[in-house]
Parts: C-alpha cells; sequence; structure tokens
C-alpha cells in the first residue's frame, strides 16, 4: 500500500495519527499542496479530485477520503479498535466524529481559504472552482470560538470524545486544532478542560506522526 | 427503539429510507420544526443539539447524527446491508457517502438556510445562531449544479453510486435531490443519467418512506 500524503495539511494527518496508534507502517509519498501537484495530470489518475490523503492498495485500487482510509485500515488492521468496541460506542464515536468533522475541520477550512489570498477561487477543496467569501471565513473564526467553548464542556465531563475511550474522533479533534492555529486560533486560557484533553494527546507518541 | 422524525426534513427521511430497504420498523415520534419543536426543554433532554433524527434506544441511550444512527442499525440488522458487502466496498460507500453528504446535504443546507427567512440567525442546524450570508445561499446553488452534473457523468458510467450496488450512498444522494427542490432546483434535462438513476431508485418501495 501507499498513502499519499501531505506533511503541512491536517486531513493526511488524520491518517497518519490513526496509523501510528494501531502501529500500522506504509510507505507515505508527498504531494506538494503548495506546487498545486494534487491538481497534475499524474495525480489525477491516482485521485481525480485532487485531494490528500489517498490510500493506493497493492493492486492500484484507491481510496479517497479520510474516513474511508481509515476505516478501511481499521478492518484489516483490527487490533486497537478506534471506531469503538460495542455498537453504542461505535455510534457514539461516529456521532463525535462527524460533528468535529463538520463543526472542526469544515469550520476551519472555511476560516482558512476563504481568507488566505493563495486560496483565491479555491475556497472549497476539490475539482471545482469556488471564490472565497469574506464573511464565510468571519463566521468560521466565530465557529472554532463556539468549538473551543463547547469543547471545553465537554472535557470537563469526560476524558476523550467518547467518555475514557481515545477513539477516532478525539484524532479529528487534535488535528483540527492544528489548523484552527493556521487562522490564529490557539485554545483560550479560560478553556482549561479543553487544554488538559489536548496536553494529553500531545503526550501521545502518535501526536508526532 | 423509537426514532425522533420530521416528515418533511432530507437527515431522518435519509433514516427511513434506511429502515425500509432493511425492513426494520421502529415506533416514530414527529417533531415539528416549523413550531422549533427540536429546542423545546423536552426535546433538549433528548437531543442537547436540538436535530432530528435521534434514535432513542429502549435503555434511555440516545443516538445522534444520521450515520451514527444508520451504521448502528446496519450493526444490529446485519441483512441486506446497505453500507457494503467487502472492505473495499464499504471503503468506496464510507467515501461516497461523504462525498455526497458534503457537496450535497451541507450544500443544499446552505442554499436554503441563508436564503430562506424562517432561518434568519438560524444558518447552521446545532445550538449555535449564525446569521445568514446571501452569497453563501448563491455559492450553494453553483454547488448544486456542479453536483448535478458530477452525478450525471458517474451514473453515465455506473448503475449507483457504488457500481452495481445499491448503498447508503443513493439514499444520501436521493434525499438531497429532495432537499435541492426547496431550492426550485431540479435536475437539468440534459442530465439524463442522474434523471435514469433517479427514475430508478424513485422505483424502489423505500422512496416512499
Amino acid at each position: 500500500m501507499k498513502l499519499y500524503d501531505y506533511k503541512q495539511a491536517p486531513n493526511p494527518r488524520r491518517v497518519r495519527i490513526f496509523m501510528a496508534e494501531k502501529g500500522i507502517e506504509i510507505e507515505t509519498v508527498q504531494v506538494d499542496l503548495t506546487k498545486l501537484e494534487q491538481h497534475s495530470d499524474a495525480f489525477k489518475k491516482i485521485n481525480p479530485l485532487g485531494e490528500v490523503p489517498t490510500l493506493q492498495l497493492d493492486d492500484g485500487f484507491c481510496i479517497n477520503q479520510t474516513n474511508a482510509i481509515c476505516r478501511y485500515l481499521e478492518e484489516i488492521y483490527p487490533d486497537n479498535p478506534l471506531y469503538g468496541r460495542t455498537p453504542q460506542e461505535r455510534a457514539q464515536v461516529e456521532s463525535q466524529n462527524h460533528l468535529i468533522q463538520i463543526n472542526g475541520i469544515v469550520a476551519g477550512g472555511e476560516a482558512f481559504r476563504n481568507s488566505n489570498p493563495n486560496f483565491k477561487n479555491r475556497a472549497l477543496s476539490g475539482s471545482h472552482d469556488y471564490a472565497q467569501i469574506p464573511e464565510l471565513a468571519e463566521r468560521g473564526l466565530l465557529r472554532i470560538d463556539n468549538l473551543f467553548a463547547d469543547l471545553d464542556k465537554h472535557f470537563a465531563r469526560q476524558q476523550f470524545l467518547v467518555g475514557d475511550y481515545f477513539s477516532v474522533a478525539d484524532i479529528t479533534a487534535f488535528c483540527t486544532l492544528g489548523l484552527t492555529r493556521w487562522v490564529k486560533k490557539a485554545i483560550p486560557s479560560e478553556c482549561i478542560h479543553l487544554q488538559r484533553w489536548f496536553d494529553q494527546v500531545s503526550s501521545r507518541p502518535s501526536s508526532k506522526a
């Protein structure tokens, strides 16, 4: 297998941390997004949407989208499950992971891509061009503030996003906090529970992946 | 089990069609979104985010978010799987379902909620208020046009979103087309492959659920 990756981007990082948690090693190929290599003819044959991460299996079959890749890896490497251990826990992980994807990864992406001059006319990833909307960048920042407050309340009651079980949802949240730094949003000093969780996740060896 | 539902909304409809495809019957409770019943104190005890669908299990445990509910039902009623039958197929279903969620359900929601006067200051679902952004409504309409064209190309080559296998991704896409009608976007006459797929899915008994 081969993972098409870009070290600086949040979504490939989600896959790398997932792999590290499970002890999986896969060859990675860097696709330099700053040089728009993801839109090259060569890479479009691997992923027509021009997005990383993409996982290429040994038979050439390609899997796109972060959760599709991670769920595939979860199936073929079932030890140390990160999508839950029981039907109810798996439902909670899916729910939390979806919420943090929408309110974290998507919201952070709105703030970043609608304000950074390098993303003019590329306000959304994928194969279509969309103009930046400055008000959407502003709303993204507001959503990040709300996310910090919501997560702080959550972590006042629970160790991780799903009780005391470290899951893929925590990985998504952790990579969201990497993304929010791109728009100069750090954990507010009053969010002590969110900071406690962040420090705890940061101390896991996988956080360096 | 009890499904908190609203007959007119796209996300609860995804769960109802999923249940119908699997032959599952669950008691439904209507939560009238036009009367903002989802934000009542009584419903907030069931789902603090004030969203439907929500599945309440017999022990009181509540599952929020469409895919969390459908994946839970897939686990406890494994016959007639709708999330795929092999690891590779499951990866494709997850990928296609995610893409249609983002480019269909989210994009359609942007077009609708940012233009309809009833959603003033409620441009996103969930517990936070966000002002409408008219440019985002416009972008939503453009995204729907692009989605129609992309799906048409896809269905020129494949019967369903994942080959000849009817999956939860087709249900998400089908309910997206219900949502786009709210912003007066119907399948363009030139999209004959998309129309063929739509007619085929419409002819399934589950489409009436």
